[in-house]
């Protein structure tokens, strides 16, 4: 079958990917769509560092079990249809659109959709997903937009760690994917006054759009000098936004941390002492997470559609990599196999 | 009067420091006992450092208005006996021994009492307070022991902030003034479990004497090899000591910086977001907080005379600093004029 996988750092299109076999609890699904996720780019152009770091902190415990050298699959934002199930396996009948936060659960236990070189992802024809764990679409939703409840769980769960009231002001830095659907969650959990930073105009009017009340461009000034805000979040990932952070923001600011970065950074605890700062970073969400934020969707209580700002078939995958390195152009990019 | 002064990095004894003048609202109080801080041997030290990395933090407003080419009062752990109220100020009857907050207001607002060019500490004979600050020194105790009231509410405040509770495991890495308060603190608020980590033999027998149900020696191994908790308080205050619990700790785990390091630091936010820490920075205290921590001394809940390791007259504050250098030997010189 048809799939996009990492090869020395660059998406390469395949057309002799195995077919994948359900064991008991399994289901085969196809792949209808899968976002391209920043951390799916990050992985592509730094894997070994990740590799790396991951096996530092795992120390011997749970190392991440991964070869560079070999084909990695990958793509965990996605919706599918229900083809065939495994052996003794109960499941929603042929047909059924579903999506499912992205674990597959085998005999050798929980194996993480994200970065393999074995389970399959999204970015392919076909994969494996466990009856178990399988949540149907709901209300007819666009399998495009369900795609999107993975990273709109992860906005929600930074939402709901910071424990933001709605009469609070939120400062979210970065108005990547994680940035647009952090602002789309506070607004979901009535937050009144959500202010969003980027350099980027057109992320600025995307910001806008999913429900920012206010948008400011750093370029023309810190937004801690304007915005009275104690909860702010970091959608960025990059070394210094935390230092900087930590020097302008007033006593007693929660920082969720959300924006993932991988290299070491350089802080001065001096400056979250003296204002006894609280940094929560983030990571994930729970399946509970996940369902609301599919629900959200489906109920429109978030419209996803102005996050998706182009499509691919799997042999364009290696060229959207490509685009979305350009912060202004792109939001989400939606691969259809 | 006399005092001992820092001048050029060295505490310096004078003997012709202009007597104080209270204003109204302020009481002249003679100082019976004041401990000396480890920030007050950080400042001594690195002064200048501290005043621009603080006045960076304060961009302009609140910047600290300090001197180091003249003599600075420091001292902001003391006990002390009225001696005389000024004008049209209710107060105590001359005799009363009494703590505050190191905190003076005047007709320039709140002037904090830790260094100053102009406001005295508790390193000299005589001191201005201010009378609606007063505390009274309750049940008969000792002016020594009440002096402590200050770090013991700093400890008490990083376990407030923790939100731990009584079944909870408390690892407090550090066993320095703030760790054993931290420690003390623990003790009191009913945790079951505190775990004490020093290189130091003496500080680990003062740990367990404060409270802690278990000692380790890091030189021993990471304690997060064989302590199973989700609470880590900081209290050592050197660059790399936060990377290393963001690498060590498990997922979830909360952890208060007590220690204040006032270097640039180097940490990977990848440990802290793959496991989803927390970090709460603390500083100080709440005046609460400061009464809470007299009484749990004045009451017998906190029994601090085995942190007091020595006691100096004004003229011995030089060599009591060369002293506390040395981390075996000394917890708290308390300096009695």
């Amino acid at each position: 079958m048809r799939a996009s996988v990492l090869r020395d750092g660059r998406m390469v299109y395949r057309d002799d990917v195995p077919e994948p076999v359900p064991g008991p609890g399994q289901v085969v699904v196809a792949v209808r769509c899968c976002g391209i996720c920043g951390s799916d780019l990050h992985f592509a152009a730094h894997g070994a560092e990740v590799v790396a770091l991951s096996n530092q902190l795992a120390r011997g415990r749970g190392a991440m079990d991964l070869d560079l050298d070999q084909d990695v699959f990958m793509g965990h934002e996605f919706s599918a249809e229900v083809l065939e199930a495994g052996p003794d396996t109960a499941t929603h009948p042929p047909g059924t659109l579903v999506t499912s936060i992205p674990v597959v659960l085998s005999d050798k236990g929980v194996e993480p959709i994200v970065f393999s070189n074995t389970t399959l992802g999204g970015y392919a024809e076909r994969m494996l997903l466990s009856a178990r764990l399988l949540l149907a679409i709901p209300n007819g939703l666009d399998p495009r937009h369900a795609a999107l409840a993975e990273p709109m769980a992860v906005g929600l769960h930074a939402v709901n760690k910071s424990g933001i009231g709605a009469g609070e002001t939120a400062l979210v830095i970065g108005c990547g994917p994680i940035g647009i659907s952090i602002i789309a969650s506070l607004r979901v959990r009535g937050v009144e006054n959500i202010v969003a930073s980027d350099f980027s105009p057109k992320r600025r009017e995307l910001a806008a759009k999913m429900g920012a009340h206010q948008t400011v461009d750093p370029a023309q000034g810190s937004p801690f000098d304007t915005v009275k805000t104690r909860v702010v979040f970091e959608a960025v990932g990059v070394p210094g936004i935390i230092d900087d952070i930590m020097q302008r923001a007033r006593n007693g600011t929660r920082v969720v941390v959300a924006g993932v970065c991988m290299q070491p950074d350089t802080v001065h605890p001096f400056f979250a002492i003296a204002k006894e700062l609280n940094l929560q970073f983030v990571n994930a969400y729970t399946p509970e997470e996940f369902v609301e934020a599919l629900h959200a969707i489906a109920e429109g209580r978030i419209d996803v559609a102005p996050m998706i700002t182009g499509e691919v078939d799997l042999a364009g995958v290696g060229a959207a990599f490509d685009d979305l390195a350009d912060p202004g152009r792109h939001c989400k990019i939606l691969v259809t196999p």
